[in-house]
């Protein structure tokens, strides 16, 4: 494989390749294009699907102890206050320019103004990111040594970022990261200019004429959710006795998820409107560690499984710091983009603190009962109890994106110049088309000939392309570039003896073999771990 | 077949089913319940992942001349202002409690207090039901004759439907029937109070009020698609491009769109929150008749290839007053619900009303150029046009409700009362699992045995499902009622001679076959035509 481009260089191309191809658009590209929402085009589509169609298949219908859900985007607002996020994701906040985190400003730490600040990253490839970023968005260079930026010097303002240091900070805003609606067809806006003006003759002061406002929206107001993870817990008893499930046993759900994120970026990456694939595994209590175990291996070995290279990707473990006040342990299965390493999926042990919240909050008894088990408290036969819960949470939106950074390739040419491509090497399970057929000339029954082929792969199942349209070498470079692991190629000699060009993607191999060998050549391939084609 | 229940009946039937098996649950329940808004569960994910997915293989895969998309559900606010929808959808409106008609009041007819009025439905059955509808909701007792209803006198009001008649309308609103939110994490009300505040202190009256509250929020406001349709016409031209298409070709997108409906119904058959299958048809002007009809058969014979039968299916053609006045020519696809006759989809020929709107809003230029035709006008080769379109857009979510009304039956006991059950006659592509294997008690190997059978239905990509708890019977019962079409049981013969009983769900017909040819009968039978399994 030939050695990877530069960062930059490397997304700008999938970027490029996406648009020309038919992989992502820009949403709304013709009315000058909407910040941070993409359109999967016509291969983007089916690239999306098939990457999700596999989590699907491996995590719920190749397992007895896995079922799927399909919940409604808008819920019951209630639901956002039980789990926290009402309060967590509308405060009045502060951003750092620098390392991302959000936080109150009240709470941060103070410094004298002209003190001179260190600023303290992760680690050393942070900080170089964070030392361009800044010269970039705020015109400052700083010093770097090793995960360090010295240099800065603090201003009047006196608050820092109580994760890494820095003064560079947002204005204090009142932020809502979760999408905010109205249910009903009734204009909410109508009330709030009564509400306003009623307050406003009353005298009341700007709290007070808020607090008013924000009683009226809140009789209609939902979000749209920013996880999907959250109705795994809300339907946890209607999941759990329709199909008569005992713990462990876990929820699976794929969806979108909206968050009004204030750093869109890394194209598809962090995006407004995303798809998450994620699942809720309820254990006995005590059980939480053993399944967080099991889960991080399964789950980096999945991303192995659809073509992610070892040597890019990696289990990071969450240090004290980073783990939420319920959670007991948490992995970041990361892969490493053209920006550096970054997160794929968590791994998240969560203790019971789901099921008590949504307990507390809707005064249903989100337990279970096993009438086998001894209760560990009295001893007795039955223990009622709240699971606890492991959730490997996976972006559906990321990993395609980190399928195709791992895919694509430029080859140069032979020593003739010639031979030159590119080429996206995707495990042909997830492939947008399996095969492209094509008549070498369109003429000579050829296309006829090509077409019933197609159809015969048509009826197994497997997605194949006609193509027609210009010289075979264009197409061939057509299919590479798009990740087309085999093309059968129609000539003459097709008609007289149902034999074809077979052409392998990877290794541009050519060989001529029977129609129907073809077929079984396709169909082993989507069965197999190897995701090359040679 | 068994008779079918009378209508009311039938529906509350398949609610209950819905819930005690894992299909359909009511969203966030546990806190009450959002006003209609359904949440899949096990079985119902897979039911409505397998109807979608036959769409799209029909749709997109197994043809050349359609492609997929999947765009973003928070578009550019200015597509929906191209596409009239913020016009037609936010206008202070009155609703008809009869016919469900909406119009500005102030376009009504008028009326004298006191005149007699009759009311005039599309047909009996819509009289029948307007007229029960009313006994309900408004304790009144119409007198029904044919398609009319008499009796009812004009209040003071004076304002009357346009389209039934009828004087029983709510009161006027400003309506929104799309969902509206705010991109960008700044709270939007912070600036509606700041502007509502100068305002008033300027002395400006309520109309001058709102329109600079308005102008504060149209900077932040994006919709959720109440359709997905506008963007197989936004990204025309990345689709036609970067594919190289020719009309006639078609886009195709499934997903997720919302409506803040002032009226739902029906348990998911009208919700806020639902799914569409639609596909845009681009053909060269002139064409648009051929392909309406092309479209209006093939849909139909697609919903007859899943189950539906054609005795609850009809083709209802538009009448001149129903047609937008952009179209020429539309044909409902109906189904014969528990409740009457009532829209699966909408076939309608949009001439170019679409991509000219979008040329317009946006300045680029939604055309096509062929280069081999001849332009009619001026007769010289290259003829640019702007395509018209044929618009199959069918509901997913309520394609799931017809085919679990049409799947659903009873059937008594023998003369001995036994054998009694409820089935769910849903055609084997369909079947959320394809296939129950069951160890015919939990000892002797069994276990072991039934779960490697699983597992080959795994490995071939068949979706299986394990089932072990209570007696066969009862399994047995389980599975008729969820729609599985084969039950396979391990017994103690079956470790000897890799026999199996299979058991047929519509005959409840019994025999006993190597375990290899149950595979073979399952793979025909999801391969077939036919949605029995006898």
């Amino acid at each position: 494989m030939t050695e990877k481009d530069s960062e930059s260089g490397l997304l700008s191309k999938i970027v490029s390749l996406s648009k020309r191809r038919g992989f992502v658009f820009q949403s709304s590209e013709i009315y000058g294009g909407l910040r941070s929402a993409y359109d999967y085009g016509p291969l983007g589509v089916e690239l999306k699907r098939n990457l999700m169609n596999e989590w699907w298949s491996t995590m719920v219908h190749q397992r007895e102890d896995i079922v799927g859900l399909d919940a409604s985007i808008i819920m019951h607002p209630e639901v956002w206050r039980s789990s926290g996020h009402v309060a967590n994701f509308s405060d009045p906040l502060v951003d750092c320019k620098v390392c991302g985190e959000r936080f109150r400003a009240d709470k941060a730490p103070k410094v004298e103004a002209g003190s001179k600040l260190t600023i303290t990253l992760g680690d050393k490839e942070r900080a170089r990111l964070a030392e361009e970023r800044l010269a970039r968005t705020e015109g400052v260079k700083l010093e770097r040594r090793g995960k360090e930026l010295v240099g800065a010097v603090a201003g009047n303002r006196g608050d820092i970022c109580p994760n890494c240091g820095s003064q560079f900070l947002s204005d204090e805003r009142q932020f809502n990261t979760m999408f905010r609606s109205s249910l009903g067809p009734i204009d909410p806006i109508g009330g709030v200019l009564e509400a306003a003006k009623a307050a406003l003759a009353e005298g009341l002061d700007d709290a007070a004429l808020r607090k008013r406002v924000d009683d009226v929206l809140k009789e209609s107001t939902v979000y749209l959710r920013p996880e999907t993870a959250q109705a795994m817990f809300v339907q946890f008893l209607n999941v759990q006795q329709s199909m008569s499930l005992k713990p462990p046993f876990g929820i699976a759900q794929m969806g979108k998820s909206f968050r009004n994120e204030v750093t869109v970026e890394h194209f598809t990456f962090r995006s407004c409107e995303f798809e998450q694939m994620e699942m809720e595994y309820f254990v006995p209590p005590g059980e939480g560690p053993k399944y967080l175990d099991y889960w991080k291996e399964e789950r980096l070995r999945w991303w192995k499984s659809i073509g992610l290279s070892g040597d890019n990707l990696r289990l990071r473990p969450h240090g004290p710091d980073e783990l939420a006040h319920y959670s007991n342990g948490c992995f970041d299965v990361e892969y490493r983009f053209p920006w550096g390493w970054d997160e794929l999926e968590g791994i998240a042990s969560r203790t019971d603190y789901d099921l008590k919240a949504h307990t507390q909050g809707s005064g249903k008894k989100l337990m279970y009962t096993d009438p086998e088990a001894n209760d560990p408290e009295t001893g007795e036969k039955g223990w009622r109890y709240t699971p606890h819960v492991i959730e490997p949470a996976a972006g559906a939106t990321r990993g395609m994106l980190a399928v195709m950074c791992e895919a694509y390739a430029e080859e140069p040419g032979g020593e003739d110049g010639k031979g030159e491509r590119t080429v996206l090497r995707l495990h042909p399970r997830l492939a947008p088309y399996k095969v492209g057929v094509l008549p070498l000339v369109k003429k000579e029954g050829m296309p006829d000939v090509a077409r019933r082929i197609a159809a015969e792969f048509f009826r197994a199942g497997v997605k194949a392309r006609y193509d027609e349209q210009h010289a075979i070498g264009r197409r061939y470079a057509r299919h590479d570039e798009v990740g087309t692991p085999y093309c059968l190629t129609v000539d003459g000699q097709t008609a007289q003896d149902n034999t074809v060009t077979i052409r392998y993607r990877d290794s541009r191999r050519q060989e001529r073999i029977p129609v129907a060998e073809a077929l079984q050549v396709v169909q082993r391939a989507l069965a197999s771990d190897q995701s090359s084609c040679v």
